[in-house]
Parts: structure tokens; sequence; C-alpha cells
């Protein structure tokens, strides 16, 4: 039994992501319990790097109680920057890990737990491989990392996405009309499948599965002869053309820009169907950041609050190198290796897309 | 005491507005309990013109009881056309006013209720110039008719984008980003003004006051310098630069198209911003068709079935040629030609904007 | 033109309302920008007796910016006192008002801003009599002060027991059931009435008219007979039989208690209707709190934000001893008088009920 | 390979249940898909044992089109009758199974979906025992189904829950209150485990875990010593003191009753409470009904979907008497039997209760 950490660190890094609070409110809560006392590290790393009063500071019990139900961070975070040299030799210019991990050892952290997407445990794993002991909590509002089979704020996003559909359908319905939504999803279409079968979209466009604007034309135009007068179409930014281009141009990580309004995947997907089918009536609509912002789900809240226990109970246990992953029924830690090593993507041969042909929803790829 | 109807007739024209279906209802409901019939005409007056049975229907208090909190409209809705070749020599190629009032007699139609905006009610105008009895239900989503109080529709608009602002201030504030949020708007600030202070805006832009990108800019480092790293930024469609041009480019009425996507108000405003001062993170979301569909408020919803009721009483009245009218606490009859005399604007001096200013929002105006 | 103010005190009184902090936040950033100073009082006027740093507390404009949509009131809140000794001589045992004034007067406080309903505002009244400048702000969820046209936090109880309704319909539909909805209302029936008409009641039981079982359930089973095998009741907790007493046993003010759980106006009613019509089968449902807390609709943020920056406006302009008042669409000022005089019953024969009667609601009257 | 079914037949039993549609849309597109006829029957199986055109009917894809986010089931439901001796001697009198399954030879009817709970799937065993097709969906609320799991509904329950909790929680801090929420949950505490850690309870009550009032008492006091004054409590209705009886007076299946209502679960634990420690301000609200009904959220009508489909994907491989079982990420079937076997409970040395402690959470029972 190893001697319990006395001091833990939090970091939230990356794009922000409903159920982060819960998480920071969940650690703070179970290290208290264990006497265990948490700084809070703001603006990802960046802030230990800082390492002043203000970038770090202790968490409370009492002040995290209401940041439940609040989006956001109360830490901050960012994805513009990465202690080590490794990225794009553009920011930072120098390797600062070591100054990094000197910081932490100054400052008395016997413990980081790091929230973040692989970019953000890709620095955990460094950091682990310098001596630290780091505990990741995974974060993708995409759903697409294999090391954990469910992410929080993911069904935020489905949620606010279906609560659109919902609205967009009736005005849909009254006009006759097609109604295309660009959602989230640049390499996964999870939030696009779930949203659109949950939302009763016609349509749905992921990247994994290649689609030709002949056959969205054609599979509408069957929608819209069977009784049916207006369609649903939802559609992942990251959704490509078979044999064509992925429709996402290249962004710098870290959120929808405004790029994305200008001729982003819904509008050029748009352009494709007229082109085919230039008597429909076709709107479309790109959600945005509204997307991951706001007050988390019910289940987003429970499986954060659950990941963050967790991460202290695995810091307790003397684990180290390890990423809290959802294996539902329970959580359960597994190498931090495998948070960086592979994407989870929707399978085109599997039981949900399967599901979404029997509810007669194409992905115009045949 | 004129002699009570035995026959009404209801259509909805225009764009889609949550409230519709709730007006039809209490027009049924009532009607019935007087003992007339109502026929509902589909897709505006085309239906009627149209005038076979699958266009014009007979409606029951058990099919419209439970569209009360239903988006949309039963009856279907379209801006496509008039009756009448007033609009500019497109369509239709001739004035087919005569023959709607042959098929409305025909059909032992008394008096037309036709839910709308100026553009309807303009064609109610004209009818009830030709000898129809017609009433009119204001209907304008951006609430910018002189001729009543306030409009159904325009309450959830409000409420969807406050929601949306709710969210996009989480990840504003996580990622120290300023928010530009487009919302609906061409000719009237009204959902950006109410969305914007009940939403916590910093900035407003709205048609009537013009906006200088340079006040802006300086009026958004204020508030980023005064302790806040974040900002909200709500942008109606129509709002225009000091000496500028309206930003909104001449679209065919009827709707956010593809082309508020492809730079929009929002998106421009974006980039004037970022000409001035280039090191802010902005971000732009244009909310688009989401605010105009889904479940009424149950706001829009008292005041669209109080609008309802009220058009029978009216009709029972023998009152020609009215507009039922929002003016709280009662509704009240105007005369038709109001209805398309005179737009409702914010007043740019009014008791409104100078509480916007009391709390801090900037119009960017001087 | 009298010296303007250089410190105000805000202080919030009776129940939780949702607009509370909105008010609170309008108020200190109006202020500041006119280099006013605001004092947040603890707990009504308890804080501003004790008198100590913590319960009487400088508000910065950074620290009200983020509680717009948050429900409850950062000053916290009481209904339990008065500083004066007319309440029923149970508590406080002895007058304090002078105390209070000497108190706000050590603290520099110029102006009082008072948030509450007509007890608070009583205690303005006789505060303003012994001298001191008070500005009230009026505060009844529901909306029966009569020198207001609306209050805030109304509209969102509206929007919740709409949203109850939606949920309880689809279950009666799917059960045959007679659903009874209690909800608040002692003396007026006003959030009855609204979101009865926008939830699609059948019949709604209001103070102002009270009722016959008898007439009820003749009602309800001529619903059931009309092609409906499901019908939704909804009970002001104040609804009073015809010739019988008010249900409302009288509760001390401040709040539903658990007695209104046992045996509240809703299970009475469902026992007046199962001894006339035992075949029915009737479910109770009593929303309690869940009406008067949270996060505030749009349009109550709007209003109270409102009603905060008049209130300061007010202050400037000098005046005293005076109430904020909504007379849409502004927001103008009348004698604190007023507030404390005449409760806003719902009317009878006024148009509101004549609407409601009109869409089929029966009030159980006749 | 079986020959393909050409006639399915749908029933849903039992309470309402979020997502009861959208499994009746999923079974109706995809055997339309496959060129298979499906009629529903009206109130559970009643309608097939009536047999009239009124009460089965064919569903065709159009017709279920709209209905995925509406809550309730255009069958209807019921939970009064078996076609069976078995129960309790009361109704019905005699066996009708052999009848009701002639019936359905006339109709012709090759497969029977039957969507419920145990009590309906025993006699969809009972069925199969006589050697109809049967193929089970698993419908509880409670989701206490040992057979799959997760079922639909249950999260839009918890949904329902934490947002009143989130409602409660700004009164309870205002006014320095103790809130009781009494919740579902008469055999398994799942919505109140759930939605007690996403509501940030303080306290949660479950069958699973009998409590004692004193250390309810106890925790509460130091909850309320530690910084907070105010506490929300969550109490599932079967909750269940040390040594002492079940709350739940045992309630015909199929409901909350008025009898909930009149001291139910949680008015029993404010007067035990009350009892150690008078001075606590107490309030109870029991949320009844709400929690049962009403739009599904995006998850349980994906969920629902998944489940519809498969149900029909079963049926065309030939299965019969089985269950379709939600095991995560895909759809399964297990055998019928499963069904009626074996409750879930909440276990409590399982990782869930855990985490809830690590939280901070109370479970009055130690």
């Amino acid at each position: 039994m190893p001697s319990p950490p006395r001091k833990l660190a939090i970091a939230t890094g990356g794009g922000d992501c409903p159920g982060l609070n819960a998480v920071i409110r969940a650690v703070v809560l179970r290290a208290h319990a264990a006497g265990i006392e948490v700084l809070g590290v703001e603006d990802g790393l960046n802030g230990l790097l800082e390492g002043t009063g203000a970038t770090v500071r202790a968490l409370t019990p009492i002040e995290v109680a209401p940041i439940l139900g609040r989006g956001g961070t109360v830490l901050g975070t960012t994805n513009r920057c990465s202690p080590f040299a490794w990225r794009d030799g553009k920011a930072p210019p120098r390797d600062r890990g070591d100054e990094l991990l000197a910081r932490a050892q100054a400052l008395g952290i016997d413990v980081l737990i790091n929230v973040g997407g692989d970019g953000s445990q890709a620095i955990s794993l460094e950091l682990a491989r310098r001596g630290m002991t780091v505990i990741g909590v995974p974060k993708t509002i995409d759903n697409d990392l294999d090391a954990t089979v469910e992410t929080f704020g993911f069904g935020t996003a489905v949620q606010v996405v279906t609560d659109a559909l919902d609205r967009l359908r009736t005005t849909a319905e009254s006009h006759d009309r097609t109604m295309i939504l660009e959602v989230m999803g640049r390499h996964a279409g999870w939030i696009a499948l779930h949203s659109g079968i949950a939302g009763g979209a016609d349509v749905i466009l992921i990247p994994e599965l290649p689609y030709s604007p002949v056959h969205v034309a054609r599979d509408l135009m069957r929608t819209l002869g069977a009784g049916r007068h207006f369609a649903l179409v939802v559609v992942a930014e990251g959704c490509a053309c078979v044999g064509g281009e992925v429709s996402h141009k290249a962004v710098a990580s870290g959120g929808i820009g405004p790029s994305s309004i200008l001729g982003g995947a819904g509008q050029r997907v748009a352009e494709e169907i007229a082109a085919v089918v230039p008597e429909l009536e076709l709107r479309v609509t790109a959600l945005g950041h509204i997307q991951r912002g706001g007050t988390p789900t019910a289940y987003d809240r429970l499986l954060a609050s659950r990941l963050g226990v967790e991460a202290v109970e695995a810091a307790l246990r003397g684990e180290r190198s390890v990423l809290v992953s959802s294996q539902p029924p329970d959580i359960k830690t597994v190498p931090l290796e495998l948070a960086v090593k592979k994407m989870r993507a929707v399978d085109p041969r599997g039981q949900l897309v399967a599901h979404a042909r029997g509810l007669g929803i194409s992905f115009g790829d045949a």
C-alpha cells in the first residue's frame, strides 16, 4: 500500500465540454474527504508553468459545491499550447516539460489529474514518462476515444442537436422544405448518428461513410415521394464525398472557427444536392458552438462526477499513468497509452448503422 | 345584431411561427361552441384557389385538441404566392382574387380568418375591399407590427436565442473568447434586443442603431479590460454600419436562406472587428431556422389562443375587415389597414434601449 | 436636481422568485456606471440589523455579472421577520425600525432598494415614513399586485406548470385518466389560469371563482363524452367551493409547507369529484416548490433587469418612497403606498376568463 | 431460414413511459421496409380480446413518422388486466388466453411484439408457451429489470428529477432550507440514485439501503455545519427505515395514486427528521406523475428506436419467445424467461453507491 497523496492538482485542457465542472467538483469533494488538498491549475497546464498564485489556487468543497450543473470550466481551458516542443514547431518554441515538473514539485503536487482529449493525454503521457504521477480523465465531445466507452459532454451535445431537429422539423413540415443541419464531428460521426436517429432524420452524412450526392438526392426524392413532403438531413462537419475530399478544410484544432460558417459541410452538401435536384427547397443551419457549452444533461453530470471520484480513488490506490475509463456499469482505469492510440470511429458495418438503416435512414452511400 | 356566420375558413401564411397551431385550435374550439363550422385552408390561400377536398377540409375539435403545443401549422404555409397580380410581376401571372372569392362563396364561407404578416394582411385587405368578410390575426416573429403590442412566436424566438447565449457564455468564459451570435431581425432589432438583455450580451447590434466597427471594438476592449476576459455580441441579421449598407443582402422573402450562412451579418461583423483588433479570439454562430420552429412557450400559447378566440368573437359581433390586436391586458380589434401601414421599429431613444445602456450594453453607435 | 446618492443598499425579502438575482445584477451594474457604490444586505433587512461585515457587503459588477440567469438570490431572503413590532406580536418582540435607520445612516446608505412583496413593501413604507429614502421593487410570483401590470418570476412559474401539464397529458391520454395538478395561488388564480390555458386544461379552479364539485364532475363527464377519454384539471391551492371554505388552511406566510402536501386543494378536489363520479380514474400531483425556484425565463430576466435599472434611475432622479412598476412597454414609478393597498385578483367577468371559457374550459362555477 | 412473418402485432402494456411511441414507430418503419404489415393493438392486449376494428388497426409509416418525440403511447396502455386467470382472482374472472390466441390467428398475426414490464412479459411468456411467437420489449421506468442493462424512459425520468432538483436548490439556498424530494422507486432506487448524484443531493434514501432517521438527521446537521446552510434530500417512494416497514403502503401496481401524496415517503421522512432535529426548516415535494410522461430525452429516443428495430430483426431471424435487451453498445436478445425472473436492484456494495459516498452523499445507513 503506497502512502496516500497529500496534494493533487487538477487541470482541464482542450475545447469546452459540458461536465468539466462536475469532474472538478467530484475530485475536490472526494479528495477532501480523504484529507487531500486540491490545487486547481488555470488554463490547461499553462497555469502551472506560470505558477503564480493567480494561476494555481486551492479549491475547496464549499467553492465547488454549486458548479455541478454549470457549463464551462472554472479553471479555464486552452488548446493553444503544450509544455513540450513537439507541436508543429510553432508554440512554444522550447521544451518546458522539466520546468513544469519542477514547478509541480515545488508546489508539493503528488498527483496531477489531467482532464482532456488525446492532445492533453499525450502531454499527460510525456509527463508520466518524465516521472510525474498523472491520472488522465478522458474528454472528447465527439465521443471518439477508443479507451473509454463513452465520454461526458457527448450526450449533452446530442440532446442540443436533437432539440434543434425538433424545432427545424416543424418549419420543414409547414413549408415543405428540406432542412440541412450541420453538426460537430470532424473525424467521427457519433453526434450526427445519435442525434439523427433521435431527431428523426431522413439522411445522415458522417465521415465514416463517404456519400454520393446523387444517392443523397435520390433518397431524398424517395422520401418526398412516399407521402412525406419535407425532410431532415444531418451532416457531420467532417463528412466526405465518395472519392472526394473531406469537406472539412483543416482548421487548427480547438473549435469551430468562422470558417465553418463560411462554406462548411452543410452548405456544401446543400449545393451538391441542388446541383442534382434544383427544385428542392433547401435550407442550411450550422449549430456551431451552442453544441459544446451550457449546462450538462443529468447523464453527463453523473458520468463526469463518477470519473472525477474514480480518478481520486485511483490516486489513493497508488495507480499512476492511467486513464479513468467508462466501462458500464463501472468506471475502471486503463493505461494512459490507450488514450492517445486509437480513435473510436463509427463502424459502417456495425449494429448502430444497421439500426439506422432499419429506420429508413439513408447515408447516401449506395 | 348581424346573423352569426355559419362557416369560417382559416388560413396561415408566411414563415413558420410558434403559436400558429394554437391559433387554429382556438378558432376551431370557439367556433364549434357557437355552432359554426370551420374549414382549414392548406398552404396559405393557395388551398382555396385549388379548392379541392385535399386543400380545404373541415377541422374538428377532436382533431385540433392536441396541437396546442406543437410547432408549425397543420395547415401548411407559404410565402410564395398571392392571389393578386401585384407582387413584382413574378408569380402568379394573373389576378385570381375574384376567382378566390367565388370559390369561397361556393364553399359557403362567411368569414375568412387570415393568420399572417403584413404580406398576408395586404391580401386580407384587398379581399375585404372586394367584399369578403376577413378577420386578420397578426403574425410576425420579429414583433415588428405597429398594429399590435406583441405577436406570438416572438417570445419563443427570444427564449431560444437566450438559451443559446447561455450555452455560448460558458464556452466564451472557458476559452477567453468573444462569441458573436447572429439572430433574426432584418428590419427590426426586437429579438436581438430582448434576448441580448436576457442573455447578458455585452454588445447588441440592431438595424435601428447603425454601428461603427471602431466603436464596437473599443467597447469590447473596454469590457475585456474591466476584469472580464470574454464577451458576447448579439447581431441582428439586418444590422448596418454607420453610413454603410445594410448588411442584409436582399434575400427573397420567406426566411433565412443559405446565403445568410455565407457571409451573414455575424460573419461580417466578426471581420470588421478583426480588422480593428486582430488579437481578439472571435467565433461566430448563426442560429438560423431553429429560432422560428418548435414548441411555443407558455406565453406564446396563451397569446395565440386568445387571439384565435377573439377572432371568432369579432366574427360573432359582425365585425369585418379588422385585425385582432394585443393591447394588454386585453385583445382588441383594430382596422385591418393598420396591419399593413407601419412597421414597429425599436425606438433608439426609447426606454428599452436606455435600460440596455444602463446595464452597460454597447450598441456600437457612439 | 438633487445631489445623486453615493451609496445604495439592496435587500430581497419574502419567498424565492426567479429573477431576484437579475434585479440585483441590474442595480449593481447601473449604479456602478453612475459612480454609486452598492451594498448587498443579507436575509431581507435582517442583515442590516445585524450590521456585520458578513451580512452587509459591497457588490461589484464582476461579482454579479454571472448571476443573471441563476435562480434564488445571492443575498438570501427571509419572511420570518420585520424590524417593526406590528406583526402578530410574535417576532420580533420589539420595534427595531429606528435601530435599522441608525445602522443605515452609520453605513452611509443614501437609498434602500427593497425587493419584495406586500409584506416587504409595508416595511419599505414605514421606513420611508421614518425618513429613509426607499425605492421598492415589486416581487410576487402570484402576479397579484395591483400596483404593477406584471411581476418577474410569474412567467417562469407559468412555464414550469405548463411543462408539467405537457408531461401529465401524455400519461393521462395513454391511461384514460383525469389528472389533477395543484399549483400556487392562495388568493389569486393567475398561475392556474395562465398555465391552464397554455397547457390545454379542461377545468381550472381558482380562488376568484368558487366552484361546485357537481359542476366540475358534470363538465368532466361532458369532456370525456365528447370523444375525449382523458382530462386535465388545474387547481390553484386557494380555490374554494361555492358556499364553502377556502381550501387553503391558513399556513404561515412564506411558502408551501408540508401541510400543502397533506390534504392540499388538489387532493380535496379529487375526493370531491370522486364522491360524485366514483368511476373516474383520478390522479393528483402537487408541484410545490419547483414552481418558484430555478433559472428564470428570458421574459422574466428582461423584466427583472429593467426594474432593477429603473430603480436606480429613480434614485438618480431623486425620487423617494416609490415603487417601480411595469406599465408595458415602459417601467414607471408609482407611490409606494400602492404596493400595499390592493391585491390584483382575476376578474371573473374579465376578458381572460371569457377567453378561457371560449376555449371550452370549465371553472366549475355554473 | 424460416419464412419471414407477414403480419406483426404490437401492444404496449403497463404504466406510461417516455419512448413507447419511439418503439412503435421503429417497429412499423422496420417491418414495412421488409414488406411486413403491422397491426397496433389498443390498450395492452385488451384490444386483441375485443378484436374490433377500433381496437386493432393497421399502422402505417406515414402515421407513425411524427410520434418519435411524443410522450405516451398512441396505442393506449393499461395495467388493469391480463388474459389469464392468475392474477389475484380479481380480474378477469376467467382465462381468456386461448381466446386471445384464436383472435390473433384469425387476424393472421404471425408475431406479437409485446412492450411492457415484468407483468406484461409474464403474459408474453404464457402466450409463447401456448404456441404464439412473441418478442418482448422491456419497459420499466424504474430501470429495475435484470434482463437488460438499461430501459428507455428511465433517463427521461432522471432528467425530470434533476431539473426539479436544480429548481429546488435555488429556493433551498435562498431560504436556508432542507428540501425533500420524493421520487419514483418502490422496489429499486435507481431514479433516486442517478438523479440525486446528478442534482447534487446531500442525502439519498433508497429501498436497498434501509436508513435510520437519526443518521439522516446527523448527516444533515454535518452538512449544514460545514459552511453550507441548505440541503437537498432525495427520497425513493419505497425507501425504508432500518428494522422498519417499507414506507410504501402497498398500492395496486400501475402508478402513483393519490395515496402517495397523502403521507408518502417524503412526508414521512420529513416527520422523522423533524422528530430528531425540530429546528430544521424542511419542505417536501412529491414529483408524482410528471416523472413518467412527456417527451423522451434524445438518449431514450435512440434506445427505444433501436429496441423496436431489433425486435423486428429478431422476428425476421425467426426467433421466438425472446426479449430484446440492451447490452451496450449492442441490442441483443435473451430468453423471455429472464424478463420475469429477477429484479435488478441497486447493489449497496457496488461502485455506484461507493461513488455517491465519495461525493459526500449520505444514505442515512450508518
